[in-house]
């Protein structure tokens, strides 16, 4: 074998940053609208991994501000740990490159988000991209960084130590966007970011405008841990890879240590059947025979469940009280279906099915997609989970006249078959589909369970604003009386007095 | 200004080959039906362009078999020119490369494809491809492939001079997937191609189901030449490579050497706007004005249309003549509209819509979409030609009671804005958008002239039909009269007598 790296005349390479700056609608930078809400999406995404894989709830503020009819400015900034400051220039400057990759559920796809959007910026407004970074242990720094696209490589404009009170990191882009008609679908992404991650709070100021959402819940989600290869996942190049590792472990050993829910048992039964020898060492074995165990791993229909501590599911209460909260919806009921795989990569489906005067009334359920925490806001009609939506007879389940019914569908796995690099619908795969068929029809058979959850709902909502309304006079009044200008918050009170179990 | 280029520990970066075959699905290789499909396409694609590069009208042979269930081998070979052999190894086994990229329609997307799919049947098979290729000058040559996922680097497991009497390349993949199922959108895949590309033949074979199509025309279309990149396409990134070509030259030469419609009349207006001298080298300005040049360019409207000389539509002939053949239409009517840009990208926009029985009824027309000349058969209803079609008012145009239609939709551009690597859908992109609805709403005022026509062709087609059974009989008696085994070709004879004008 031999490989050949000279380049004919007549024939070319392109680095990954020219491919993507050349099909930049491929990444979600398709036009001035989309182009703000992919920014903002990266940043956020990026800001909300980091602070949960150093398990600090998140804090994030997130800015944007006009520059000129068609220029504008966005900054986001978060409570995480900071950036290895050796780290910053190439985890920012240069595509397909990031921290290192492990199979669990993350937010962001390996190595192309944050760069496509300082990409970006850098292309349509020739400004680079501010980032300020501060380490717990560390004094702040300060990077100013342009893209080197032909190279795929980070240019250094400057770099500088300033001084940051907090640990966090803030990127700040300059981009060409249509911010105005961009505004209500940003919010409209942070409202659903913090339904998926009901622990994150997220501050924001658009124009001079400020709002915040999120802090549903107190606690940090448990963070996903890393998890071996599913055999199913086990194709030639992952197979050749793990045996690599170590050539002279036998097989058996091999199998048992490098994949999940192959134990010795099921070990020995699988090379039995293919009338390999357990002992071989896993270096010496031939290609063939490497096929026939690839072919077996993927087939053997014996495996148990995939294990699935590599996922962070919202889970019932969480996800409950985030959609309760935040849309004053009368009822809800929660139900999810896994560990399953796809491909080998193990995944959760988890869904509210919502009733309540905010949602628009249709036959069919107003749908919100969510990824790994992440709501999905574009492309939703060739999606898996719009699919299997409209595979339902919603009818079936008391839906006949147009109501207000809202499903929230969370897809959360090691990997999310995205169709296209900007993230925003999920491939078809069987099982993937499969198993949201059957939450759905679990959800459908609550629905009328919902109708007179609803009604008394409506009864408790209406006691609980009258009671607000005069307990707030009240304090007023109180406060006048004490001499206080201050009003004391009256809402948690009001809520711990009324909180109603949100399970059906 | 410094690069950084060490990998800090956490961190890791990827190749571009190692990034798809973590996203397959993004490729068009997201489940067995589609592998099958997207493997014929990419090759069929790469055939097509290369006999259309060295004006060879295309003969593409096309074979598809069953190893297993689950296993098949695709070949597809072409009368092409071959490809120089020293570029085989990279142009065939490394994502990313390809023959130089120049600015005209094409029908592959820089570097991706046929690499995707060998990548592909490595993964899932484990078997390298096998490439087979002849110049007219030359020997053949065979090539036995492999690529190093991680280091995207082809691997050469042999090479080797083979007999071959013609010139031309053929590849064989072994991939998974299920050929069952696949099969009938391979052969509607291969049908369309012909539609638009009316001058070539593809011969294929499906297990042992032989057929054939194309060849509705003679003439090969004039090949696109490559042109000058227009004035709306000049973001800074583009700005800069065309300005660090000749540093010396003066920012009026600059001007309109580098790009299309840029005379020297406009571009001293622009400079003057601008307040820049003519004469100062471009080397030399600073990056504000470089800035300012490069927002004037893309917002200054009163540049001319862009040069259509690197574009290949169908044409009016040709295409109705595709469709009257393929589809025995009735009736049938065809518009076009462009030259115009979509982010200094040309584009022409296309169209047929036929009237037929062999198309399904509906109240809006069954859509055919084609990219530079290739059928999109996936992912239709986020696509730019499927929503502009819906939003028209059919019913206006007499397409009241449901009627078997169809609309023939084609985009060429020297870049096609797709969503995704798996090239199925076109993002929406304004000027696209207006000029497919301006091109809907012309076919929509012909639709009743279309009906008149419709009888009087149903008539014709009766006609011919019975006149050509005849004359069959004829032919067959009078071989037989003259000890002939072979009945000569009626067809060509027919056609010729009762050819209509295909226009409306």
């Amino acid at each position: 074998m031999s490989t050949s790296n000279h380049t004919p005349s007549g024939f070319q390479g392109i680095s990954p940053s020219e491919f993507f700056y050349r099909n930049r609608q491929m990444a979600g930078f398709g036009n001035p609208v989309q182009s703000v809400y992919s920014t903002v999406r990266e940043l956020v995404e990026n800001s909300l991994d980091a602070c949960e894989d150093a398990c600090i709830s998140p804090r994030v503020r997130v800015e944007l501000k006009s520059a000129s009819p068609e220029v504008l400015t966005i900054a986001v900034s978060d409570n995480g740990p900071g950036v290895p400051y050796q780290a910053v220039p190439a985890a920012f400057g240069k595509v397909l490159f990031g921290s290192k990759y492990d199979r669990r559920q993350r937010r962001g796809t390996f190595g192309l988000g944050v760069t496509m959007a300082i990409l970006h910026g850098q292309i349509t407004t020739d400004t680079p991209v501010l980032i300020r970074t501060k380490m717990s242990d560390q004094p702040g720094r300060e990077f100013i960084l342009l893209v080197d696209v032909k190279e795929n490589e980070p240019i250094i404009e400057a770099e500088n130590a300033i001084n940051l009170t907090h640990p966090g990191t803030s990127v700040t882009i300059r981009l060409r966007g249509d911010l105005k008609r961009a505004a209500e679908r940003v919010v409209d992404y942070l409202q659903l970011t913090t339904i998926a991650s009901p622990h994150a709070v997220i501050d924001y100021v658009i124009e001079n405008v400020k709002g915040s959402t999120g802090g549903w819940v107190k606690e940090l989600p448990t963070p996903p841990s890393e998890s071996k290869p599913h055999p199913r996942a086990a194709d030639f190049e992952l197979l050749r890879r793990l045996a690599s590792k170590d050539e002279s472990r036998s097989l058996h050993d091999f199998l048992v240590e490098s994949f999940q829910q192959v134990g010795a048992k099921t070990s020995r039964k699988l090379l039995s059947f293919l009338a390999l020898n357990p002992s071989l060492q896993v270096g010496s074995i031939s290609r063939n025979d490497l096929s026939r165990l690839s072919t077996a791993l993927r087939n053997f229909d014996g495996f148990a469940k995939p294990d699935s501590k590599c996922l962070s599911p919202i889970g019932k209460t969480s996800f409950l009280r985030a959609v309760r909260l935040s849309y004053d919806s009368a009822a809800a009921s929660y139900a999810s279906r896994g560990p399953s795989e796809w491909e080998g990569n193990p995944f959760i489906i988890e869904g509210v099915l919502a009733v309540g005067n905010t949602f628009s009334s249709s036959e069919i359920p107003t749908l919100f997609r969510f990824a790994n925490r992440v709501p999905l806001l574009y492309d939703a009609s060739e999606d898996v989970l719009t699919k299997t939506v409209k595979r339902v007879s919603w009818s079936r389940y008391g839906l006949r006249s147009p109501e207000p019914v809202a499903l929230f569908l969370h897809l959360c796995s090691s990997r999310i078959p995205y169709k296209a690099a900007g993230k925003q619908s999920i491939t078809t795969m069987a099982t993937i589909e499969t198993e949201a068929f059957s939450l759905l029809r679990e959800l459908g058979r609550n629905l009328s369970k919902l109708a007179g959850k609803k009604e008394r709902s409506v009864r408790e909502a209406k006691k609980r604003r009258e009671f607000s309304e005069m307990f707030g006079m009240v304090a007023k009044f109180s406060s006048e009386l004490a001499g206080n200008d201050e009003v004391p918050p009256i809402h948690p009170l009001v809520e711990q007095l009324f909180e109603v179990n949100p399970d059906v």
